[in-house]
């Protein structure tokens, strides 16, 4: 029986692209704003291994963020007014459209907690400008690392105080999901196609037997309730 | 500028002893169900003290819970059934009848976050039975210590990125507040004087110049809002 469902949030609940684009578009006219998008969130993963790697100790996401946006202000060629508020582009970012009816569904019956590698400060800040209903926030600042390490999702499970078989990790990644596994999480996998665009070609499907599979937060939500 | 207030929950926003004593009579009606509740808190601060003296490293509080409703059974003379089952009454905790509108209105402008030295399983799982509207729980989990050490208003602070000036701890125990001001923070205090029953003869009053002293939090939030 589960008791607790903890999400990944970036691509899995809510739209990074179209958001961080739009803010982008607001105060830098000249360039193209989902190459900026795209660019941006590309030093994500290499600013993450860096810290995962032990080479620099553990760093909140929101300053990771920042620096990524300078690297990549650079590369564009484009002088910033105020990085920092241009930041904040990812405290604001919209839910899919189906994420606020589902976690509020979901939240009837379990526990429903954010298990992302942004700081308790970004998910709390986004959680309130998108409406998202979590219990509690968890996620990297507990484990003081990065998913996809055990310690992460180990973290999220000791701070509800659940064995990991009562908690299941949602993601539309499915490298989220195995790391989640290889720690005796149960895993649901939701459908993201337009995660990173209409050229999307990773995480088009499941590639492992989850033990569920949604084409969105509806689904989740009924299936959880049919367990 | 405020832009989050924190909260101590034991006695501030719940009313464990009440609470406490409706568990403890629904399974031990042999017993002073008020005797043994407060026998039963009584030994909370010993056994936090042993853990704040750094004698035992950071055990979270529903498992000194557990440990001190064998000491109170044992001095009671009473045999426990299911001793965990009885230790979840910390979960089931009811909400003072001001705090639910009080803190839905702070929400509205500010960022509203349990201090508690209470785990986030418990205060979570409070939380989902007396629908109190967290936006993330914070408290001595984040930094693996006890109130009133300093770490756990700093890591409160921390972990929502915000400089202590720009947070108010809230508590009914003038203790608690003096404890958060020596760290930075802006401090609120509430008046609980039935927290112990009707022979309570501590917290009466505010014993310094707090920053808010209210009578409820319907007060609390008319403050915040003129802020």
């Amino acid at each position: 029986m589960i008791e607790a469902l903890i999400f990944d949030v970036f691509g899995t609940c809510v739209d990074w692209r179209n958001s961080v684009a739009r803010e982008v578009a607001a105060v830098l006219p000249e360039v193209d704003a989902f190459a900026f998008a795209d660019a941006w969130r590309g030093e994500y993963d290499p600013a993450m291994a860096r810290v995962r790697a032990g080479n620099r100790g553990y760093i909140p996401l929101d300053d990771l963020h920042l620096e990524n946006l300078h690297i990549v202000a650079d590369r564009f060629g484009v002088e910033l007014a105020d990085p920092e508020a241009l930041n904040r582009a990812w405290d604001k970012l919209d839910p899919w459209p189906d994420v606020v009816v589902g976690l509020n569904e979901i939240r009837r019956s379990r526990i429903v907690a954010p298990c992302s590698n942004g700081s308790i400060a970004l998910i709390t800040r986004m959680a309130r400008n998108a409406g998202l209903p979590w219990d509690c926030v968890l996620g990297a600042d507990l484990a003081h690392d990065y998913k996809p390490k055990p310690e992460v999702y180990r973290a999220a499970c000791a701070a509800l105080r659940l064995p990991p078989a009562k908690v299941m990790m949602v993601a539309a990644h499915n490298s989220d999901l195995r790391a989640a596994r290889a720690q005796g999480l149960a895993t649901g996998f939701v459908l993201r196609p337009q995660e990173h665009g209409a050229q999307q070609n990773t995480d088009l499907l499941a590639e492992d037997d989850w033990d569920i599979v949604a084409a969105d937060f509806h689904e989740l939500a009924a299936r959880v309730a049919g367990q």
